[in-house]
């Protein structure tokens, strides 16, 4: 099997699950020399066959390359694996892709300045297959000069959609978070209303059509709603909370009636009943922002 | 002031509330002669103003148009007014684009058709500000032979995003807030997103760029979802029930450390953990339409 002459900066890869395997393979793919390490070596395989260096410790890892790419199944798995060789990443970039909270990205990064590593923490919005695709977003955030020094090795994983957040370390764990969040309300409404709508035998691929539109059209207005947010002021040039109430309590009984689950719109209905009891009943969509910036009982 | 020369199939509007005005104002402005009618005469003056012809009682509105479009509070407020000059119907449309439940659509259905009347509802996904522009969507249930009769005159309303939908009365009511359901699952996680990212001082506006995407993204999820929900089977071609599970888990834990509202991602993983525990944990997140399927308690 012949492989592609190295080329580019050399990369270390900690951790070789699917996604790290992706990670390690798109590299390889680029032509960087590529060193990888995972508990298990039998995982690497496949990858040293492609080309890469199969590293004998994690010491011997990290000390390979100047930039250090770590994804485990979490942070303390990170800070098992990295704790013991922390003198070793002195002069070296620690980008961790490791699924966190925005806190353990941010503890992480004061624990990489004490062992003077420079320090970006990363968030993946894909899948294994993605990675090195146009479809794969990455986004990064930690020193912006740290992005830049690397930022041609880390668009190998993600090209146009490798996305630079913030000098805050504990935002890419954020925006990861309120991304998925976003799918699962964009999911969870649109199975309500294949169960709403299979009541009456449409299919779901029927009704996906007209979904799709309407999830499109939402995104313009959660744009518009962003700006109003910003500026504190919600005034309602389309509908009101209360006309929202009105639709609400219209899904609720539907779906009861129909016997579909009403848990969603019954909470939609007293999220929008609690904002007009903030005195938001004739304000936009948008005034509901106060409600969840309160912590839930 | 001088009027448009009327052209077009004559048309009877009943109600002027805002989009009862707009609806007449639409017609108006294409040259039907439109005939309105409201309990409140003094909302018929900028109409009349126009070109309108103000009816001087229901049943004279009825009678002046082989087309009647009602759209008022309620379908009580339907009944009420319709019910008493109902043999005036008979050998007319009557499309009904006042917001209701599938139920009493399929209800006021018979009703009509035991008048003798031919009867379309439709339900509007637009403000009134839009109606009579590209923007304007408005479905469209009941007999398609009606329906076609029809279009021209209805297409003034919404031009191509005047959708027919089927012959069962009832879809209208339930695409409309299916649709409306859609709308506040974004919004409301793109709110909750907003506060999130709020606490690390994130605009939401910031936010906003990437949520777009995010929410398009999953618009694609949507439509994939839907061959699976049509064809029985949820294989994991993505992520599996778990991943989800794993990810919702890092949502509530961030929400509540952050002391943002944690009702949301609760609700999704309560859910997620419910697909588990009915085994579908290994297939894909389309699985949970099994949860919104069943009755909530």
């Amino acid at each position: 099997m012949s492989t592609l002459p190295a080329s580019g900066a050399p990369v270390t890869v900690i951790g070789l699950g699917l996604m790290g395997q992706a990670l390690a393979g798109a590299f390889l793919a680029k032509g960087h020399p590529t060193t990888v390490w995972n508990r298990s070596a039998a995982k690497a395989d496949d990858l040293v066959a492609r080309g890469a260096v199969l590293a004998d410790s994690v010491q011997s890892a990290v000390e390979a390359s100047p930039l250090v790419v770590v994804c485990v199944s979490d942070y303390d798995a990170v800070h098992q694996l990295l704790g013991p060789v922390g003198g070793s990443l002195a002069g070296r970039t620690l980008v961790n892709l490791t699924t966190a909270s925005s806190t353990q990205a941010r503890e992480t990064a004061e624990w990489a300045q004490k062992l003077d590593a420079a320090y970006l923490d990363g968030a993946i919005l894909a899948l294994p297959h993605a990675i090195g695709t146009e479809e794969a977003t990455l986004l990064y955030a930690g020193p912006q000069a740290t992005f830049e020094e690397h930022r041609a090795t880390l668009e190998v994983l993600g090209a146009e959609a490798t996305v630079y957040l913030d000098e805050d370390h504990g935002l890419s764990a954020l925006y990861d978070l309120s991304v998925l969040s976003i799918m699962w309300g964009v999911l969870n409404s649109f199975l309500h209303g294949a169960a709403l709508l299979g009541t009456a035998n449409v299919k779901a691929s029927t009704f996906a059509e007209l979904a799709v539109t309407a999830i499109n059209v939402t995104a313009e207005y959660a744009s518009a709603y962003a700006q109003q947010i910003d500026a504190g002021e919600y005034p309602a040039t389309d509908a009101t909370v209360n006309v929202h109430v009105g639709g609400m309590t219209h899904l609720v009984e539907e779906s009861e009636t129909l016997g579909v689950n009403a848990e969603l719109p019954r909470f939609f209905l007293e999220l929008a009943k609690r904002a007009v009891a903030a005195g938001d009943a004739e304000n936009s969509y948008a005034s509901l922002i106060k409600q969840f910036r309160k912590p839930s009982a």
